[in-house]
Formats: C-alpha cells, sequence, structure tokens
C-alpha cells in the first residue's frame, strides 16, 4: 500500500468516527473548501459551508449517524484520486426509529498542501 | 476551452445521441473495458459485458431512452478528469407510460490511447 492510499483510508476512517461524535470540525477539515457533495432527488450540497449548516441542522435535531465502510477501490493519479466506497449507515432520530441505509459512493479527493482531501461526492445510499 | 474539454463535451453528446439510436457499438467505444457504473439500490455494472448485456436487454423489450444533458463541471488532470452533468432523460417502454427521470451523475473518466472513456459513473438519476 503506498502513502497516498495510506492516508485515503485514514481519511476515510476519521470521517466514519467524527461523523459518529458529531465532531464537525474534523470532518470539515477533510473536505476541500469547493466541495460538492450530489446525492438524488435533491439539489447538490456546494462548499464547505452548505455542508456545515446541514450537519448543524442534524446535530440540533441530536439524530445520530452511525457508519461503517469497505473501500472498494482506491485509484491515485498524481494529486488527484477517485475511490469507491460501500457504506452502510444507521441514522438515528432523536425521537424516531433508527433508519438503516446502504450503498455505494464514488468522491473525487484532490491532495492540497499534502493532505488528501474529499472534493466531490456522489452517494448512492439507499433504504436497507 | 481546452482540447481535452471539447473531446470530453463530445464524448458526452455522442454518448447521449447513440444512446436514443440504440446504437450500443458506438456507446461501447466511449468508455473503459473496465468501467464501472454505480447507480442507488443496485449492484454495481462492471465492465463493458455487463453493460452491453444490460443496454441489449433494454433494446429487446423495445424500450428507448431519450436524454439531455448540461454538463456543469469539466476537471481536467493530466489523463485523469472528472465531471458532473445534469441529465433528464425519458425512458420509454414499448408497452407502457414513459417515465421522466433527472438527476446528476459524476463520471470519471480516463484518456486511454489518446481518447478519453468513461472509467467511473455514478448515476443519481430519480423519477422527476
Amino acid at each position: 500500500m503506498t502513502s497516498d492510499e495510506r492516508e485515503i483510508r485514514e481519511l476515510v476512517s476519521t470521517w466514519m468516527a467524527a461523523t459518529r461524535d458529531g465532531d464537525l470540525d474534523t470532518v470539515l477539515t477533510l473536505m476541500a473548501d469547493d466541495v460538492v457533495f450530489l446525492v438524488a432527488g435533491r439539489e447538490p450540497m456546494v462548499g464547505k459551508d452548505d455542508y456545515a449548516a446541514a450537519a448543524r441542522t442534524i446535530a440540533q435535531s441530536r439524530t445520530t449517524i452511525d457508519g461503517r465502510s469497505d473501500i472498494r477501490e482506491i485509484a491515485v493519479h498524481g494529486d488527484i484520486a477517485y475511490i469507491r466506497t460501500w457504506l452502510e449507515v444507521l441514522v438515528t432520530p432523536a425521537d424516531g426509529a433508527p433508519m438503516r441505509r446502504k450503498g455505494h459512493t464514488l468522491s473525487v479527493l484532490r491532495k492540497e498542501r499534502g493532505h488528501w482531501v474529499i472534493a466531490r461526492d456522489a452517494n448512492l445510499l439507499a433504504p436497507a
């Protein structure tokens, strides 16, 4: 495994752990300023601010998100990489039934100032 | 616009036209042998053969697919590129009501032997 691959694997595991812990500050360090998140049937989230606002809304509703990830592919080409990941996520609202979602993501990463960050992400998770 | 961007735009428009015309041979020239198509709630399609089999099943059912595309971003980094595209597609079965689907795709392209091909594609289209 190359050091780039190792760093990208660490990024994904840090992301999952920080999301579970509600540690938004850490999650924000793992994405590019111009990040774009694509999901089905909704407008894209564009930029860190958009992501932060959505994450704060989720946190305020005391919803927790606990997931596990299985990286299926990492391809590094210079300062650009793409990864495919299988995710299974349990979303638990404060006062509702847990919802299980699973599926793939396709993410494009950039190496910025020596560190990999998520630049584009397509989230294909569907109700399990 | 660089020549790479122009070629990638041509690839997308050729793909849409060939799909509409049921010209599978042309569509297959536009993807890498190891192409992976990700969609929500289904297993990925992996490789040209998988794609061809699915396309032939659609053709045999005399379903037509007519779409229009709007490329929202093209980013070229050497022999790798990624694009975001907004798609609106009308799927018309031979003996059923047309279904309209729309949404984004995130695609990773590779330049192989001087030509750009689709290598990875995440399809986020949802019923309109």
